[in-house]
């Protein structure tokens, strides 16, 4: 059930649309909280149809397949949960993060999760030098599913670029033209010259992204800025251009000034209006939960559905946990997870899954020293095995 | 020659130890500049003594072993010659840069360049999590020699960290104490716990180090802050430390956290009074061409000793290119690295070594449309072949 869902995320996010995953918890349940289902929801921006969401509700009802308890979700969904359903699912599209919402059904209290899942961000680089080849290694480990794009053969060889999942030789604005970049998208000119770094300006300076950045002197951006702003460019759309690229840290070789730009991409996406698209990283951790399903490996899948304080990782956070004490991901490292994965061990052996509250100010946090305070909810739930 | 120079340069480097490589070029040879003669020099610290500088200077004629004029450097040095010598080392010692001077030898106009090699720059990670897995690999991409120090086996495992050099089980304070950090190491404390982090942090506060970060929430830091104050620890000492450590970009994962630390590192780095190691990628180029000579395949090694304006890097730079075209490192990518490997390939042809002026304003920069404005001076030499 549980590999289901995460195989049609999955599939989605391949195919670049967005997703969501409804999780239904009886909280109330002898046992303490229980999850009651799982449903995958095909999204495109961030208004759901109610017909959609009833859709995604109703396919088969919640409980059955996990219990054997029938219970909400019948063909005849409630029309009031089904729109509470909606409100949390666009709510939890807008934050990019987990929503929860206490629901009450058929009088027992119940907690309803909307995970929203994002493709990997996008980064074009346009230009394939010696900045280029040390930016992807450093943008496929921040997640992004990376383009780099050249007019010269000879650096346009995906040899040179072992982590980007495409390299295109091509003019580059009519590359451009070609990528039908999204408005999450991040772009990064960094090409041997200032002409083509221009080309590359103007063909771009329009659009919506997630953000766009070109490298060169203060001299010259001052030259390029001025340049724009007498073919009618606005100052808003000007000012929005990250020019010259990069956090100003005195980067000098081309692995700092990299290393500069993947900081300023951080700060766009982690910013106001910012993406959060899923990581490389967590796009492996669902591709190993579903392969290990397939193989009849029993896992035990920890979500982090709330942090509260100063946790060290934010709703979202997943870790896989094996038989074997093997683990995949993190849900913020040190004793936290060390309870997650004892539970999750439990559950292996029969425990019951659901919902489960670590403090970081407990005893035996104390004893570890924990770095941070706070409290986290998080959901394990068992990998079905076929 | 010049491949016997850069060997000693590697072994000096892999010892720890910092040297320094004197070039003299003679400005007004029949064919412009010409290259009399290279030199090594061992050096530690910014101080270098007048007689161990005589001695480079002596160990063979300049000249002779490049193209049989005997010139300077017989084994009477000038004394005023070698003074002038003893200060640009310093110079550049201090500066971590190329320091060059106009000298005049026996009425001829020459230059005398010294470029100084410090062994690479030291980052210790005091714990093995998520964050630390990620921030290796792009230390390593930033050239640092990365130790990692964990005191829990599963955590201090050097196969999850195949960038590291050294990777250390055993208490953190005693790790600490074993490792003789030198005043320019760069140390991340990142443990699981504020427990761990605030014993390192004890056994570091002190220290004269280059970097110094510690992991924790803003809240944590306000109380470890004033536990070390009310310790004695001075304010000065306590403002030096990073914490919490990483640029304030809104870093969430572990993977974000790692690049917001080496931003920071070369922030460091990169500031007042920051250490310049050997790049990695450095180290790997003079690898290539010691090898390259000793298996008798011809190269030139190009160096930018000058660079005026906004060019794209910066003096010491360097690019390797061989006979076929191929090239390794880089000098700035675009025109100027085209037209410095147009003069090598000319050079490997019978050409002559020396000094070239490049011009980011000439015709065929302005053409490809350059990045920057600038003039570079770069050295260019025939690797010696056995």
């Amino acid at each position: 059930m549980v590999d289901m869902v995460y195989k049609d995320v999955l599939q989605t996010l391949e195919q670049g649309e967005a997703c969501v995953v409804l999780t239904l918890i009886k909280e109330n349940a002898k046992k303490g909280s229980r999850v009651a289902g799982k449903r995958f929801l095909s999204c495109s921006g961030t208004r759901v149809a109610m017909d959609a969401c009833i859709h995604a509700l109703s396919v088969t009802p919640f409980d059955q397949a996990n219990d054997q308890v029938n219970g909400v979700g019948d063909p005849e969904v409630d029309p009031l949960f089904a729109q509470e359903a909606v409100t949390l699912v666009e709510a939890s599209l807008r934050s990019g993060r987990v929503a929860s919402k206490r629901v009450s059904l058929e009088g027992e209290a119940a907690r309803l999760l909307a995970e929203p899942f994002y493709p990997p961000d996008e980064l074009v680089i346009l230009g394939g030098g010696h900045v280029s080849q040390a930016l992807v290694p450093v943008a496929v480990i921040l997640g992004y599913r990376v383009t780099v794009v050249d007019d010269r053969p000879a650096f346009a060889a995906p040899e040179r670029f072992p982590g980007a999942a495409k390299v295109i030789c091509d003019d580059f604005v009519r590359a451009i033209e070609g990528l039908h970049l999204q408005p999450s998208c991040a772009v990064a000119i960094i090409t041997r010259g200032h002409r083509h770094d221009l080309r590359c300006l103007e063909a771009l300076v329009g659009r919506q992204l997630g953000y766009l950045g070109m490298i060169g002197s203060r001299r010259r951006v001052q030259l390029i800025k001025e340049h724009l702003r007498s073919s009618g460019v606005s100052e808003e759309k000007i000012e929005r251009v990250q020019m010259p690229i990069g956090l100003p840290i005195g980067a000098q070789t081309p692995e700092e000034i990299a290393v500069s730009i993947a900081a300023q991409l951080i700060q766009a996406r982690r910013g106001e209006g910012g993406s959060a698209g899923i990581t490389v990283q967590d796009m492996e951790l669902l591709r190993t939960l579903v392969d290990s399903a397939k193989r009849g490996i029993p896992a035990v899948l920890a979500t982090v559905v709330e942090a509260r304080g100063s946790t060290p990782r934010k709703a979202g956070a997943k870790l896989l946990v094996f038989r074997d004490g093997q683990m995949r991901g993190t849900i913020g490292g040190g004793c936290i997870e060390a309870e997650a994965r004892r539970e999750a061990l439990l559950l292996l052996d029969g425990g019951a899954a659901g919902l489960f509250r670590f403090s970081l100010d407990d005893d035996a946090a104390a004893e570890e020293g924990m770095a941070c305070g706070g409290t986290m909810e998080v959901l394990l739930e068992l990998v079905a095995t076929v």
